[in-house]
């Protein structure tokens, strides 16, 4: 069983229309330009969300609306850090998502350096041995440039677990070399965890070119001093919620075909590239389906998650409520503005089939077939393995990504208004054709 | 009367063993790595001078000095700045050099765009009419990205006068776009000047994302209001040093060939390419030249100038001390780190035919001749103004070099030292045919 003459006709239909899309660059120019970072839980926050509803409606989405939840948040406050050995040397630094505050008057100690993660772990844990031990760890974890963003799976485990390391072996406070690819004085934020069996110690990022000079006087010998002071509240209560509006459907109304997206951001920039873009790609998608015409035999739904960030409460909330309804595909947009290169699917076997015909209506558009083992996104992969929902991954162009992800720098100016058309015409079609399916896509092979 | 044989085979010899030179590199880093920042008359700016002096000493150079002089500095304090409507928006912003304080607790009001200068120069002085008049005016002024960096002097009368204009129509205070061609999210400083006749009014920069979101909101049409704190002090009696050092001559040890650069820098970066570079090429050319072997006939002296960025001081001193000294040529490299593309001189008619020699043995570099109407860099400028001293130039690419002039971003990393042997090379070349040289070149035409 595959798709009709008239559904593949009109996926070419949304294809040439896509490609001549305006409203994507809009979407994301009014919410970059309107409302800016959006923490979860943040009067922003919650700003972000009202924008959101009000563009859905704009853009004649139906069933628009903001399901609130509550939450707890991590909120930063003021910081700082300077070298004070060999010499005084101010560092631009910003704190770890969830990290504690230090102490009043903040903490100064010797650096213990450490070139990556490993080499830390590597080190003894006993506390009398480790060079850690009453020292403020240094990890100087390198992020690789890379199209598919490997780079950064690799280099993010020193910002989420290093602290627990750090810890472990004594260590006062962690410090990092930035997850980034850039060499801009700007630090990257991200999320950090915690253990209970080790003391929880103040975490902070420092920018590139502050941890290449810390490895330059590290390779001198001499011994470096570090003076911080970081101040932030775990725990507060707050509210967010999630977006959701709706192309609805036909027949087969019920189930769903989700197009995902996150509405919250780091505190730093403007939320531009993480994940505006990905804001202003699906809605315009779904916008591009209702203003073309033909119905959908599924209902599309536009999902703008809650606190992608830092928790992931979006998503679940999403799945506690939605967790019984047929999904027939889940996807989410979250990896900036570059182009789509390639498409997977993570569907069930005798689906595969209509997978492939996706791909080759995505073909013209530059996406390469990329297989079965599709990544739907953070929140769509929290729902896809929890509910065994279908899945699929529309791979963008990441090589720039990192340069200012989680920072200051992520703002409207980065993104390329000539990447977005092309975005939008691949979400016109997934969404389109998933919709279409003579056949579920679920349960996937996971 | 031309360069003799024995002249032009060693400029070749020079030429073939600049290219390979390593101590260029291991000056800046060292510079950056040991002391970064150091605005004249700072402890940092005292650390400088001491580490030229053992550099210079080090790499056998003669008569090795810090010659001391008072001056009065501007000294940054704390600042911030927000839009608190249509919404509050953190700005990231740099007070600009010689700015007085805000009053204690800032300043708050709504903001009076223009595009640029001459739209603010355009508008009113009567201060009734005026829209600056109890505002804070904001020039949106940009600045054009070019090899030769001609943007910067068409962009940068905003940030030297504005003040004053705004001041003359009423304004509480300034802000501007940062005058940089990069998009990141740091501010340029850079020294503004007042007027007598007005009020003077503190002022600052923002970044480039940031003046483009308040260009944003401006086309929206809603009023603007912005808060900002600013602290600082002038007239700060304090002490810098010039640092010279010397390839003594032989016959004609009394004339100079002045190879100069400026030994500090703003106070918010590493001084890399504003100006590291500059101290590590002329440094290493000199003491290349003594490496050689040849005793030039001129003395060359390297001149690392105290406070080009902000008064000159330096050059001042210089030409005080040494006003009634021959000097067969002042030039300054001061353009950041990129390869020299063209060389220019500034002699008496006489000796243009060798400076075409000059050219001629530069070619092979990849540098053009440019002319006679060359400009030997700020510090030199104002030597070559005051004294009618002869004057070459060695035109840098700068097209990328206002991506991080004046800002935090001015680090190491953003110094190829693939680029550095190349410039070595041609001050090696235009300091001993300058030495050699059977004519005087000056007095040139002004």
């Amino acid at each position: 069983m595959g798709y009709t003459d008239d559904d593949l006709r009109h996926a070419a239909v949304l294809r040439d229309l896509a490609l001549r899309d305006t409203e994507v660059w809009k979407l994301v120019e009014a919410l970059t330009t309107e409302v800016g970072a959006r923490p979860a839980g943040s009067a922003a926050d919650a700003r972000a969300a009202s924008w959101a509803v009000a563009a859905c409606r704009g853009l004649g989405l139906a069933n628009v609306r903001a399901e609130s939840l509550p939450l707890r948040i991590w909120q930063r406050g003021p910081a700082s850090a300077q070298l004070v050995a060999p010499s005084t040397r101010p560092l631009v630094m910003a704190a770890l998502g969830n990290s504690v505050a230090a102490p009043a008057g903040g903490i100064e100690a010797e650096i213990a350096w450490y070139p990556d993660l490993a080499a830390l772990k590597a080190d003894t844990s006993d506390h009398e041995k480790s060079r850690a031990n009453g020292r403020i760890v240094f990890i100087d974890q390198k992020m690789e440039r890379a199209r598919d963003g490997r780079g950064y799976g690799a280099a993010v485990p020193a910002r989420a677990v290093g602290a627990i390391e750090a810890a472990r072996r004594g260590a006062l406070a962690l410090a990092i070399r930035s997850i980034g690819t850039d060499r801009d004085r700007i630090a990257h934020t991200g999320a950090m965890q915690y253990d209970l069996s080790v003391p929880r110690i103040p975490a902070f990022a420092v920018s590139v070119p502050d941890a290449d000079l810390i490895a330059r006087l590290n390779a001198r010998g001499e011994p470096m001093r570090l003076q911080f002071t970081l101040e932030s509240r775990s725990g507060v209560e707050a509210t967010t919620q999630n977006v959701i509006a709706e192309v609805p459907g036909t027949d087969l109304a019920d189930e769903i075909v989700l197009l995902g997206a996150h509405l919250d951001s780091w505190d730093l920039g403007q939320g531009a590239i993480d994940d505006g873009a990905g804001v202003a790609i699906v809605t315009a998608a779904a916008a591009l389906l209702q203003r073309a015409g033909k119905r959908p035999r599924r209902t599309v739904r536009v999902a703008l998650f809650a606190n992608e960030e830092n928790g992931f409460d979006g998503a679940r909330a999403y799945g506690d409520r939605y967790g019984n309804v047929v999904h027939q595909l889940v996807a989410e947009s979250d990896f900036g503005a570059g182009r789509v290169w390639q498409f997977k699917s993570r569907v069930q076997p005798a689906a595969q089939a209509l997978a492939d015909s996706m791909a080759q209506q995505l073909a013209p558009l530059g996406v390469a077939a990329g297989g079965y083992d599709g990544s739907p996104g953070p929140d769509a992969g929290v729902l896809m393995r929890r509910h065994r929902w279908p899945a699929a991954q529309l791979s963008q162009d990441g090589t720039n990504y990192f340069d200012v992800h989680h920072t200051e720098n992520d703002t409207l100016d980065k993104i390329d208004p000539a990447t977005l058309p092309q975005n939008v015409a691949c979400w016109a079609l997934l969404a389109w054709l998933a919709a279409q399916s003579p056949l579920p896509f679920g349960p996937p092979a996971l």
